[in-house]
């Protein structure tokens, strides 16, 4: 059986990541594709275990790199229960957030360098980076004036870092953007919401018929 | 200040190591040493969580990548609230296993490959390898012989591993020796334990020797 096509979705915190998301799951299934919508840790009972740690308020002691590799842990277990099985039956996955994230947030804006992010992140995955990534790129200001307008969610704890961090993880993304051009396509994430699904839709119409 | 030294012991079950570890740490602190003894997750709280996801026997899902993951950032985590600070105030350590068990048993004998064991390990301790490790290398048939006549402890589930995956732990062991001749000196931990230990010491007089 032919394996299903491996997408993800990136993006800076009020890019629209979530919207996005579920106008591709409609657009894919209206094309007939079997899709399966995740997001980490994707109900894995391993993997919520693990982020139970990395959220805990108590654990201030936590190291950056403990961090990272406590995410990259997380993400294996997922990988392996969930989307290479899926992949496997040849239905599609879209991601939410996936290796990129960590080279963004952790790699550039944390600090830790996206190389040494990469090596572990690498060993977690085995070399299956997805086939296709979308990422929604917004300016952070914009981006956090979306999200305390339109309320669309509770803020988190990212929503709350410094305008200067949420700058690192935009460059952040660039960088792993460069690293990763035939994989990774960045779309004007600034615009109305259905001009940015134009676009997506716009890369996925091309990714479907060059996969055909 | 001069950083204190950083030592650590390897071996396979019933090698002998608590013992040897413990007559290491008289034997230092006869001459003179402030030495701290630890072993992962030396009762840091976020390692002694992590720890705990990987020992549930709930999580029989768990991929070998997920837990070599887990055990990594355990280790850093006790690197950096215990290991290094130790050392900064000038006091040496005596760690029993550290990164070459890792090597060993999940680069090796559990086939995740050396190298890539080695990546994810290299990420958690940023190059700071011990000065000094005292690997004992006992026959696994004699080692569990021994743990068993002596009934010193209780079987762990180590233990209970086929002696095909006990020779495949001593051959990564081999292997990790290989590639870091100058800091890992191989001990005959065949023989009874005041002759294992007279080697021991040897081998810590030449290194304290050198290191003055």
């Amino acid at each position: 059986m032919k394996r299903g096509h491996f997408i993800t979705i990136e993006g800076n915190e009020g890019a629209g990541k979530s919207t996005i998301a579920l106008m591709m799951l409609d657009y894919m299934r209206d094309k007939g594709l079997t899709v399966v919508a995740t997001r980490e840790p994707g109900g894995i009972a391993i993997a919520e275990q693990i982020r139970a740690i990395v959220l805990d308020n108590g654990n201030t002691a936590m190291d950056g790199r403990t961090e990272a590799l406590l995410y990259a842990a997380a993400r294996r277990q997922h990988f392996v229960e969930k989307i290479v099985p899926t992949l496997e039956q040849g239905k599609t996955i879209l991601c939410d957030r996936f290796v990129d994230s960590s080279l963004a947030y952790q790699g550039f804006a944390r600090g830790l360098g996206i190389d040494e992010v990469m090596s572990i992140n690498a060993f977690a995955i085995e070399g299956v980076f997805p086939d296709l990534t979308i990422y929604l790129d917004v300016d952070p200001q914009v981006g956090i004036e979306r999200i305390h307008a339109h309320g669309e969610r509770e803020i988190n704890r990212l929503d709350l870092e410094s305008s200067a961090f949420h700058q690192r993880v935009r460059e952040g993304y660039q960088e792993a953007l460069a690293r990763y051009p035939d994989r990774i396509v960045r779309i004007d994430a600034n615009p109305d919401i259905g001009d940015v699904f134009a676009a997506v839709a716009g890369v996925l119409d091309r990714f479907l018929d060059r996969s055909e």
